[in-house]
């Protein structure tokens, strides 16, 4: 199906567009090789900032970009939108879900993972995930429309649990959502509804664990707790989550009455891992050579979310960005060596670059490891550093244009409450 | 189930928050009523822009707007996010799809129009539509996938379907829509993909009648037409369309394989009339009494594309913003001078502001009447005028960012492909 590969090039096959993928493409620059990058979707998706179209402060456009618009100068790189289903290991091969293939003669797994429920896949129409934009989409129409229908509601029962955001898991994407919700509900709304009190909306952020941002020193997460509250967000800390229903959060003894629910709570890398026969983790990541290369397919390379490689600490490197994309160009490289016949780079070393996790308005916490800040000026940070990694002046632009008046005026740009169909269906029902 | 209303105020209810709704609460300002604005949707739509949505030139939230949010300052309005299904004239209430009821003192009918088949309602899976934003991320994600699918498909007869767009209908909405598809096929995409020239791309815009922009003089429908041609737009006048399929349109004696069909060839008001039992023009467009309220129900008002008023020329006003909005202001002046016990104002008379569309990079055409313009002013001109129109300085100054980028790079920033749904089902099928 696919135009013939010109003879003797080295055939790279990449899978994922994500922040692995694409660096592999980039380590790849001006290497004898043909690459096939393939994605499911036609975009690549800045994730770091995905809680903030869940929250209808950022457009969905302003964190993803077409995919081949990135490798556009990159005339060796053939960009397939394409779901991969399985890999033929032997006839070296990519299988697709319409039943065709791609050949490689290098392939470089870089998949990444969904939200994982620990074995309660039942809770996942009701404990929502955050993974893709159709992910934040349907967050930011769940939450918009509960303001909606408590404005609505009668009965002060069920207002308060429409009135009840619940998310569960205290990493960093949970205290962000945590956090941004609370000002949702506290600063911008409470203008615009006459018949109830957005400012009354109870957040409450559920943890099995300890603490808050559990990855961080103690210091930082005990600061992110205290501001989380201060932004009226109730912590549970120490008490897992035993049941979620469409009504309902139980978790210790407790049963909370709220209806919507955000789970941030755990991923499972994708079946990379499956398609290989390699062995993984329990959360399903390849474990990989120093070279990053899968055990027996040293012509496979894995990369970020879907493989699981020591940190510094011996603790495995975390599931973020500069993780994926130093595998990336890290895989990049031996290919490289290889078809160059150089020696090969020393044994893949993950060196964490910091933490950084914004709490609300003007809070953040950051954690360099030599440095440790908290307050506006690692918000500050915050803000540039996440400006400075998205792609192009004109996304930058807009994101910075979008925050201003976030913290100037409380005005969020996207709070559009959307479906995916045409409007030849009926729009959403606005009852409970 | 809402608030009760202050005793003695006059309760005004509006349905629809378009262009006639909203002016229609502005209008409305200082008088002594409580305003129930009601919409289906939570947004107020930028509609002239929409087509830049579907031709992802512009994101969603860059032409729509929380209605809570516009009328934020105005406590007197209560914003209502519920779908109107009657009008009971006898109890002056409007019915909601949830059972339950609105009653009013006066009611403004502010519900605009759809796109309509002339009795092919079997064509519109087949030919979309846009009046949302759901239709044109639809037009949106059939536009992209089909060079995706052109991409990977290996018969020419089927690539050249794929790669076949038909417009029908060459008003404004037709002409803007073919303009910029040409433009994304010829300027934007042509370095992306590597098995297609997506500059071959068929682009043809099918009119019935005699020329392009019937409503504009002569010489600019020509200017029009040939400044298409240049596009590389085939522009097929006089032949009307006879049969739409999922793979063909026909027209006069001739069948194209085309496998993305957008229409824009004519509209049907709201329901409005049926839900009054009142007179309707062909188009459901209901007629009124010179001060726009319904034969036989002084209390009842209709404004923007739902009715039929004569302009300066006797013809009918065009389904315009201008016309909306002047409508909506006249029929906030009659209901203030009523409850202050002021004289009427003088019938309303349309004044016809002017008419621009845009016809891809640089060219347009505006006629003002005293001046009619063509070319990079008239472009210039017409960015202006939209610029102007959009609410608040976030949105234009993002506007007027994407448009920079579009005209100074070719770039286009709301390329996206997603769906409405939750990413827990699959990704759109990449096969044709």
């Amino acid at each position: 199906m696919r135009a013939p590969t010109p003879a003797g090039r080295h055939r790279v096959v990449i899978v994922g567009g994500g922040f692995g993928g694409l660096e592999t493409v980039k380590g790849l620059a001006g290497a004898p090789v043909e690459i096939t990058l393939i994605d499911r979707r036609n975009h690549h998706l800045f994730q770091p900032l995905l809680y903030q179209v869940a929250t209808a402060s950022l457009a969905t456009s302003e964190i993803a970009w077409p995919i081949r618009a990135l490798v556009r100068d990159r005339p060796e790189v053939t960009t397939l939108l394409a779901t991969v289903v399985g890999v033929d290991a032997q006839a070296r091969q990519v299988r697709l879900e319409d039943g065709s293939a791609v050949a490689y003669d290098t392939l470089v797994l870089a998949t990444g993972a969904r939200h994982a429920y620990f074995g309660h896949d039942e809770w996942e129409p009701f404990a929502l995930g955050l993974k893709t934009i159709e992910d934040a989409t349907t967050i930011r129409r769940r939450i918009l429309m509960a303001f909606e229908n408590a404005e609505r509601e009668t009965d002060p029962v069920r207002q308060a649990a429409l009135l009840t955001f619940v998310i569960v898991g205290a990493g960093p994407t949970g205290v962000e959502l945590a956090g941004t919700i609370a000002e949702l509900a506290r600063h911008t709304l409470p203008p615009e509804f006459r018949n109830i009190d957005t400012g009354e909306a109870r957040v409450v952020l559920i943890e099995a664990g300890p603490r808050v941002l559990a990855g961080y020193p103690d210091r930082l997460s005990d600061y992110a707790r205290r501001s989380l509250e201060k932004l009226g967000v109730e912590v549970e800390l120490g008490r897992a989550v035993s049941e979620v229903t469409a009504e309902t959060v139980t978790f210790g003894e407790q049963r909370l009455a709220a209806r919507t629910v955000l789970w941030a709570a755990g991923v499972m890398a994708s079946p990379a891992a499956e398609w290989l026969g390699a062995p993984a983790d329990g959360a399903g990541r390849l474990k990989v050579e120093p070279d990053l290369t899968v055990p027996g397919q040293p012509e496979v390379f894995a990369v970020g979310d879907t493989v699981t490689v020591a940190g510094p600490d011996g603790k495995p490197a975390p599931g973020i960005a500069p993780a994926a994309k130093q595998e990336g160009r890290y895989a990049a490289a031996v290919i490289k060596a290889r078809l160059l016949g150089a020696a090969p780079p020393s044994p893949f070393r993950y060196r964490h670059p910091g933490s950084l996790a914004q709490i609300g308005k003007r809070r953040a916490v950051i954690d360099f490891g030599w440095i440790r800040l908290t307050g506006a000026l690692a918000w500050w940070l915050w803000g540039i550093a996440h400006i400075y990694f998205l792609i192009g002046v004109r996304t930058r632009l807009s994101v910075a244009l979008s925050w201003l008046w976030i913290h100037t005026r409380n005005q969020r740009g996207a709070r559009l409450i959307t479906q995916g169909r045409s409007s030849a269906t009926k729009p959403p029902s606005t009852m409970g």
